[in-house]
């Protein structure tokens, strides 16, 4: 008998989405950071689907503040439409919580929600309560439209081998505080898409060592990870910069002959953050392989 | 302390929908069975967007066959989308299962998804998994757009003191089985909005004697129900008509003058499910209450 926890995360939507219907041409393949839907040759910009749950003792605690609960579950998915070059359009809410929640937590959940979609330029569209029964975790889900400018989406799955790869930021420590409280980098992502396109580009939520690899099987290619060039976080090992998760950086793979000027010219526009070569892709069945990072069903933050 | 217990639902909603910044114009308010948004007076069609979730143990229980609790999922869903006169287009699913949950029962979950999609011209988009701690009730979240012809979009707000009030099937009783099964009326709305198109139409999914005073009330009116007219489910009492919930019939309210013809018309095109008169809607402040029904808070199917 097979369980989630035996199987992991990536191997069981693999089995699942070969179930259901789909687009018969999606603009964007399944296990891309949002859904891609194109409305037609004459439309400039390209719709956005991405949804997403935060759940109790597995990405927050009792005690975590409500607002930063909020905050957190919202930016998670505008990461994802940075991810893509895009940007947030509308939310819907689901919230399926016991009975015995206080009404006070809840309406701070939702101020933190309201923060960051006024902070990030989107806004609410509509949203489901329910319950769960006494004592089951609470589960916030949020669902999200958004929109990229044609010429500006970035796909996880068209880099080639020869290119090098780069991540904004810092890794691991996450749970120290930064996974409830962090920016997504849509400032930089825009700046990015106008003036040196990713060839790929996706946040790293799971961790580098779960989503390194993903980005290059996305796009059929083997990687190098120098280790020792890893930007890590302030008291954190190269293995929690591979293996915390919840970092919320992006990942990206640029053309190598823009290397060089994409770092001056970062520089200047983003002086307080790093960016920072971390390897390179290389050709299919060669490079190297990596282990850890989050999996959502045999491990959480807090087991 | 307020807990969600003792505020219920529908205040809980209209508290946290003020704390988040929405659309300047809407073309739904906050409140109806589905958003609506308008991408502009050059489009015939108008995107809509909802979001549900399902939760074991008070939507389903742990030996519902998975490819019920599936179907169920997506028909709920499918049925707010007939609700306003439209189509489902695009799914996104959130899981937040146990790590324990067997794969078989996810996949079997998927098939009946799928079947739902597959039988009304939906697909999906896209997904997440999370795990919840062992012991939390699953919870499954469904997220869909949807699309409405411009002059076939019925809100639940627009009806008028005078109309009056019809419910497609019986009501009552759903818990015997048709919560699992049932069939989303949207061939039924799809022939009204082209033929009698209604005043204002909602979907019964927390039992008539919640949702009618919400659509009264959505529409500044009272209502006059005719409970001896209620079309009860086989071996139901009229209690239960009014209170059970999750009956997924449409709430009707239609010009007076064009329901004769409607109801010859309808016995036609639907001779196999009845459409019955069980009302009207009168002046605000007038008419009659009513008590009962499903609130997500403060009771479940399955308490």
């Amino acid at each position: 008998m097979t369980t989630l926890n035996n199987i992991g995360e990536d191997a069981l939507i693999a089995r699942l989405t070969s179930l259901l219907p789909r687009d018969a041409n999606p603009a964007a393949g399944p296990g891309d950071d949002c859904a891609v839907v194109d409305p037609g040759p004459k439309h400039p910009t390209l719709q956005l689907l991405k949804t997403d749950a935060i759940v109790g003792q597995v990405h927050f605690l009792k005690d975590t503040p409500a607002h930063s609960v909020g905050w957190k579950a919202a930016a998670r998915v505008i990461s994802d439409f940075a991810a893509m070059g895009g940007h947030p359009d509308r939310f819907l809410i689901t919230l399926a919580l016991p009975a015995e929640t206080e009404v006070e937590w809840v309406e701070n959940l939702y101020r933190g929600i309201g923060d960051c979609l006024e902070t990030f330029g989107a806004v609410l569209a509509g949203g489901e309560t329910t319950r769960v029964p006494q004592g089951s975790s609470p589960v916030i889900s949020l669902a999200a439209t958004g929109s990229v400018r044609r010429e500006h989406l970035v796909l996880r799955s068209t880099a080639k081998p020869g290119q090098t790869l780069l991540v904004t930021g810092t890794l691991g420590g996450s749970d120290s505080g930064k996974h409830l409280n962090f920016i997504p980098r849509i400032k930089q992502t825009d700046w990015m898409v106008s003036n040196y396109k990713p060839a790929a580009m996706m946040d790293i939520s799971d961790g580098l060592a779960k989503d390194l690899p993903r980005l290059a099987a996305a796009s059929g290619c083997g990687f190098i990870l120098d280790r020792g060039a890893i930007p890590c976080s302030l008291g954190c090992s190269e293995e929690q910069a591979l293996g915390d998760g919840e970092d919320y950086e992006m990942l990206i793979a640029m053309k190598s002959e823009q290397v060089a000027d994409l770092l001056q010219a970062w520089g200047t526009a983003f002086p307080e953050l790093p960016l920072t070569v971390i390897g390179r892709l290389v050709e299919l069945g060669t490079g190297m392989s990596l282990s850890g990072g989050w999996d959502h069903f045999s491990r959480g933050l807090f087991p």
